[in-house]
């Protein structure tokens, strides 16, 4: 670009974000300058606030201000049920949902040998600490039904081998408000299998 | 959400940002804490920068960061031919095509009366003034081929009517390397119609 070393820089900085190429950048970009000033200013300033503060938190590894967040500074939230997940966007859809009252733990991840990822990194020892401190007694895994979020669920599953604590997964089945004529077989499978009497 | 006030306000702060919504802006804030710290830092920078210190140029109306842009500072970009345009993305797409090398006026906007958009609006005057103090003798109207582009560049034309100034509209046809059965019914037109011997 040739007019402006701010606007340059400013483009060049918001591609950074996910999805965000050098088209979309300089719209960004020129949305904010032309119409959007005030947004950019606090934008600039939530940013610089928390990518210097938000850290983890020590209990449950999502995103917190504090040392421990303050979904699980709730004492109404210690049920002794804790629901596993693997990213806090996780955690927003189950909280959004508004049913499950319980604690969280968040992975961050899922194992992954080929990256690198092993229990160290998804937090796993800390996991089983706290299920072993707070007296756990039902552990939900929430994490994902593809490949790498049955294996995670899978080795959790393993290190409490042999402990009294009900393990549970999500169930499957056909979304609710969806055709099934457009579900696919496996989901299909699965709803037939976990088929309930009427009257239950 | 419920387990930052800080992610919160961050993810509230990325939705001014054109085409982001709620999931979008969620997604960019886990990905900044997540893996672009220094990035979210960065763009905080250029942020807090940019939306304090750009303004326009007092010649071209472009953003600039100082009272003359850089493009307009250059003495060989005063080639007597004035490339008008209705916005910076435009300036961009024509400086990054490399051919034109005069100079430009960004109007930011086209005429469009029920949004309150007029002359003043889009700096008409300083459009006439300049391009008398300047001694422009070409006059390139490359506002969009649309409705309100084409309304904009007839006012401008009709304003400098009876002066010496050769007036040109941006040429219609194929675009380079595109297929004639992909070519709208309109643009096949004007390539027709605007036709040329082999040997020019």
């Amino acid at each position: 670009m040739a007019f402006s070393p701010m606007v340059d820089e400013l483009v060049e900085s918001l591609r950074c974000l996910p999805g965000v190429g050098q088209k979309t950048a300089q719209r960004m970009a020129f949305h904010l300058l032309e119409r959007g000033r005030s947004g950019g200013v606090r934008l600039a300033g939530a940013l610089n606030q928390a990518m210097d503060a938000v850290r983890r938190c020590d209990s449950c590894q999502n995103f917190s201000d504090t040392d421990i967040c303050q979904l699980c500074a709730k004492p109404e939230r210690r049920t002794g049920t804790l629901c596993v997940v693997e990213s806090p966007s996780d955690l927003l859809a189950i909280e959004q949902a508004g049913d499950y009252r319980g604690g969280y733990f968040v992975l961050m991840g899922h194992l992954s040998p080929i990256d690198g990822v092993g229990p160290e990194e998804i937090g796993i020892e800390r996991l089983l600490r706290r299920i072993h401190e707070e007296g756990v007694t039902e552990l939900i895994l929430a994490t994902n039904p593809t490949v790498e979020g049955e294996a995670t669920a899978h080795y959790i599953a393993d290190r409490l081998d042999g402990q009294d604590i009900l393990i549970t997964r999500l169930a499957h089945g056909i979304p609710v408000g969806g055709e099934l004529g457009y579900v696919d077989g496996f989901t299909l499978t699965h709803a037939f299998r976990g088929r309930k009497p009427l009257s239950e």
